[in-house]
């Protein structure tokens, strides 16, 4: 049974919602780029904080586009699949860590304290695991229509910036999932040691996501029915959080490995999905690589990192500053009396 | 005659200072090293931001280093060799670059004002070019160890952090001569398109290297006379700055492509004249990579910038305050209440 294939689902408004997304201002963009074509250096020699810029300028629909209220939303959630030995910590980190996340103690909340960047954490349910998915779906579609509404809400108080990032114990497994569960291949290409599982701990992990998607055959036509299968509370209100930026032509920063298992759900359902997207970070996780191939996203950073809290988010989020800054500030030739190529 | 034989001569003011360089406080990196396995984050989860932070320890002496007044020195001078066609632009510009800082119009006016980096530009008698290197030495020794003296001056006002840049038209030949001079090779390996020669353009810049170098053949076994010989006034006084930093355990953000040829020149002189380096960005330049894997440093950042000034390093800042707030801020296990890895 196709869900699909039906109509009046829940899923059918996220459907909906992908059918009527908007683009990017052109004329903006264009404007940003013949601007940057006229700042006092040679052409192109900023590199990706002229690709930043125009690409800002085009979902901000200004030819010098501004950030004053960038907003870091984090999403948490527990996961039934810890039951099966995937992770190296034990599910009450993920409580325990939300609890930090208030405290202000964890790395993001100094990198967001460090670049000016709002930080909401969403706590997802975490006294309800979501089903083991070696056992079932993980969630009904009714609960992960539900969710991805949830995580629309990240927007709900205004930002002009958002970063997309994630906390939850076994979720690196839940993402191989869906990328397998999306992408197919060898199960061992899609697990890594997560928060640091020894060569045979990673072994297992390919064995319990070759497991989940061997549960759910046939079944994994429809991104959304991958979501609601292989996913987690938190990947779903990624998802949606992606989706509601996209709909008020909000930019996003993607932060690793598990906040882009949800865009690539997204992605999954139209290539353009993305547009408004920038991968902030690649990952340590090494399937994050071919994760990013995918959806076809070059990250801004790449440091070695491999956290998730949108940590590598909220860090890039001063690339994007320098961007704005650069394009912005600047003196033209003209302004600045620089001779141009000869 | 190998002027490296002689005593008594300038140059062998800087070779007694590289002999006494300090190295960095073991003690503070270690505590540095045992704070970072402590606080709420996998082990090595931060990647790079977590290397930072403990370089950066063992420089400044404290287990818990700040930053409070970063600094960005750019150097800017004229180059001879410029009489060869081997820039895009026109000399004039050096100037009009220089005048650009001093209104505040440039990309690194830009970037240090984002990042609260302190901006002091030293012009260095651009009215006075430097010797064509295809017809002489660039530089007397006497002139090339009084400008390296001059660049010393860079940290005189105080810095906890210094960036290294410049701006001289004409000076990525310099850069690629110096390093074809240190390393050999082929000369078509160390050039580029600098501001942006065509591919005709490169190979002729090739060619005025080679002639160069075969100019001072037999001369350029001590790096400081391939410094004087092929080098330029900003390079030898980025060369200082640099040495500056290190009797001062002043920690150094390495530019791009042609402070890397200043740095590549201590390197040549000892193997750990660097240690309180990082490379800050990998320049699009193509020789950037290569020049980097020679002094061993890989760069925190890769996003196609080319254009010098110091904007890559000033960009790096952001890092190097990211790197810092997680290694200050972040609660530990204890302190958090977070279980810690099975």
């Amino acid at each position: 049974m196709d869900a699909a294939a039906k109509s009046g689902l829940p899923f059918d408004d996220i459907r909906n919602l992908v059918k009527q997304m908007p683009g990017p201002d052109e004329a903006a963009r264009a404007a940003a780029l013949e601007r940057q074509g006229q700042l006092t250096k040679p052409p192109g020699s900023l590199g990706r904080l002229e690709d930043v810029a125009v690409w800002l300028a085009g979902w901000q629909g200004e030819a010098v586009p501004a950030i004053s209220r960038p907003l870091c939303a984090v999403f948490a959630a527990n996961h039934g699949v810890v039951a099966q030995g995937i992770s190296a910590f034990p599910a009450e980190v993920t409580a325990q860590m939300v609890a930090n996340f208030s405290a202000g103690g964890a790395a993001v909340n100094q990198l967001c304290t460090a670049f000016d960047v709002g930080l909401k954490v969403f706590e997802l349910a975490l006294e309800m695991p979501t089903e083991d998915i070696t056992k079932g779906p993980a969630l009904s579609e009714a609960e992960c229509a539900a969710t991805m509404a949830y995580g629309m809400e990240a927007i709900a108080g205004g930002c002009d910036l958002l970063c997309i990032g994630e906390m939850g114990i076994g979720n690196t497994t839940i993402a191989a999932a869906i990328a397998y569960g999306l992408y197919g291949g060898k199960a061992e290409d899609w697990v890594g040691p997560g928060t640091g599982l020894d060569a045979a701990g990673v072994k297992h992990k390919a064995e319990v996501i070759e497991a989940a998607v061997a549960l759910n055959e046939g079944q994994l036509g429809d991104p959304l029915e991958v979501l609601r299968r292989l996913g987690g509370r938190e990947v779903a209100a990624m998802a949606g959080a992606i989706l509601a930026a996209r709909m008020s032509r909000i930019p996003v920063l993607i932060d690793g490995f598990v906040a882009t298992s949800a865009a690539a759900v997204l992605h999954a359902m139209d290539e353009a999905a993305l547009d408004h997207c920038w991968a902030a970070h690649r990952s340590a996780e090494p399937a994050h690589v071919h994760m990013l191939e995918k959806i076809g996203k070059a990250p801004l950073l790449d440091l070695g990192m491999r956290l998730g809290e949108g940590s590598g988010a909220a860090l890039a989020v001063a690339v994007i500053k320098g961007a704005l800054a650069t394009h912005s500030g600047m003196a033209t030739f003209a302004e600045a009396g620089v001779s141009d190529k000869d």
